[in-house]
């Protein structure tokens, strides 16, 4: 049993109330707790030791990269980050400096996104460091923009480029917020993910979600210069389609409306790049399309129980 | 550095912004959503195995305590629950089963809690399970029942028995939702919180944050039959002022609605004590009063680094 399948089986049958307008399963959870005009986005993302960062990783870059996490989802949902609570499990022996410094990271891409840190918890975790954030942000009201709302004939956008994440970008990359909100507000956004798992599965939980397919160009799709360098290693095709923790948007608008979101897109925001990497068919799965012909995609993402 | 001077250091300089009502440092934060006539509050609590749960604990009472821990939080805000969010750090093996059962038990307070669970995240964390719950609950606008509310002359509560949860309680306690919130609608409440580290050091959470002192009278704390029952371990007294994990009720009102209260209580709440213990009064610190005389308690609570 994989992370997904376990999560499948324990989100089938939870406790709900009358505020929840979208449970477990997407990036973010929405309740409507009587904000006028908006829904609350709940949230919790950890990093561990070990499997998100080493011991060796500058502890300000842990902080950053736990709220960066969060905020990714937040961005995913085109909402707007509100406040946070900090959550250290410590190892028996631990700095005060280092741990002073995780929050040194973490506060200032708080202030950067004007989200308020409200508290939190220490505990003890004696092998390893864990660290999770909780997160509350708000969105308007309206349609909100899940997972499950990819249809067929939508074209499929990524921002920025991707694969080879972990030769650094997973600790700098900078949360899509503002681009999310832009695009929201000025286009028909119809499904949207933050790319968490890689591209191949991140697709693919949209594709679940939605009861759809995808055909991708293969010519299209962003391969970062980081995936190229490390060519040797991994192809940096599959590493663009498998790796983890890109923390770019993964979005399907109208087809009608490709073109003038890429004009307006390039006047906006000219120093992030913006693809059309293929559309939303009927049927499921991924079809990969190149010159030579096109073949069903095998490739998942990431499964961290895998 | 302790638990307490770590917390201290740690949040001192947090970024804030217009949504914060109350911060770091009570059992919630309380943020001002615009909900009409409401607070969110905010909270997030963790149990980590080895530490607030063994490996024979039985798996469901696992979940119900992460669950009730944080639903404790709540009520020492005289709030209403609404949503959590789980987050799982599983060990490198683990039982689908396992993990299933402690959703069980989780779901199940849940439910009587009118809680929804929406949602979460499973991640790794391979030598232990790490458990950590987010909540939002809402209170009514207004004065909020914070730790800082204490004043010379108040009379200080308790709700149940203390000492000895370790005996089982801290596996089954009832988070005080309903006894806080008609604490809170029919009395004035000036200063609450629940005693998860035990009454010294929990009052003297209240005392520094309210920049006063106590006198307790040793004859009136409720000592529980647990306690005494495992007074060969540990003299029931001291167990009752320094065991952890009571998830009980402190809290003041003025010494005029005293005895009004004890009456209103009984008939409300039959089956639960509830005790006066002693008073607020000016200064630091917490004077013990018995038959022979005032001394000073230099005991603290329990202090997770200490």
């Amino acid at each position: 049993m994989n992370e997904f399948e376990l999560i499948a089986r324990l989100t089938k049958s939870l406790p709900t109330n009358e505020t929840v307008s979208t449970g477990a399963g997407d990036d973010c959870a929405l309740l409507d707790l009587g904000v006028p005009g908006q829904l609350i986005l709940f949230k919790t993302d950890a990093v561990v030791e070990g499997i998100h960062f080493t011991r060796e990783t500058p502890p300000e870059k842990i902080g950053r990269k736990a709220l960066a996490r969060c905020l990714s989802d937040v961005a995913a949902m085109a909402g707007t980050p509100v406040a946070a609570l900090v959550t250290l499990g410590l190892p028996g022996k631990f700095e005060p400096e280092f741990i002073g410094r995780i929050y040194d990271g973490l506060n200032a891409l708080a202030e950067k996104s004007g989200v308020a840190i409200v508290g939190g918890e220490t505990t003890t975790n004696p092998e390893r460091l864990f660290l999770s954030i909780a997160m509350l942000g708000t969105v308007p009201c309206g349609k909100p923009i899940l997972r499950s709302g990819a249809k067929a004939g939508h074209a499929i956008f990524v921002t920025g480029e991707l694969g080879g994440s972990l030769a650094g970008k997973h600790l700098e990359f900078e949360p899509r917020l503002e681009e999310a909100r832009w695009l929201a507000g000025h286009f028909g956004i119809h499904a949207m993910i933050d790319l968490s798992d890689g591209l191949a599965g991140d697709l693919r939980h949209v594709l679940k979600a939605s009861g759809v397919g995808a055909e991708l160009l293969k010519s299209a799709i962003p391969v970062s210069r980081a995936a190229k360098m490390r060519a040797r290693e991994k192809p940096p095709f599959a590493a663009a389609l498998t790796d983890g923790e890109d923390f770019e948007l993964l979005f399907t608008v109208a087809s009608q409306d490709a073109v003038k979101l890429l004009d307006a897109w390039k006047k906006k925001f000219p120093k992030l790049k913006l693809s059309c990497i293929g559309k939303i068919v009927a049927g499921d799965g991924i079809i990969l399309r190149d010159q030579t012909g096109a073949s069903r995609l095998e490739t998942h993402g990431y499964a961290h129980f895998a």
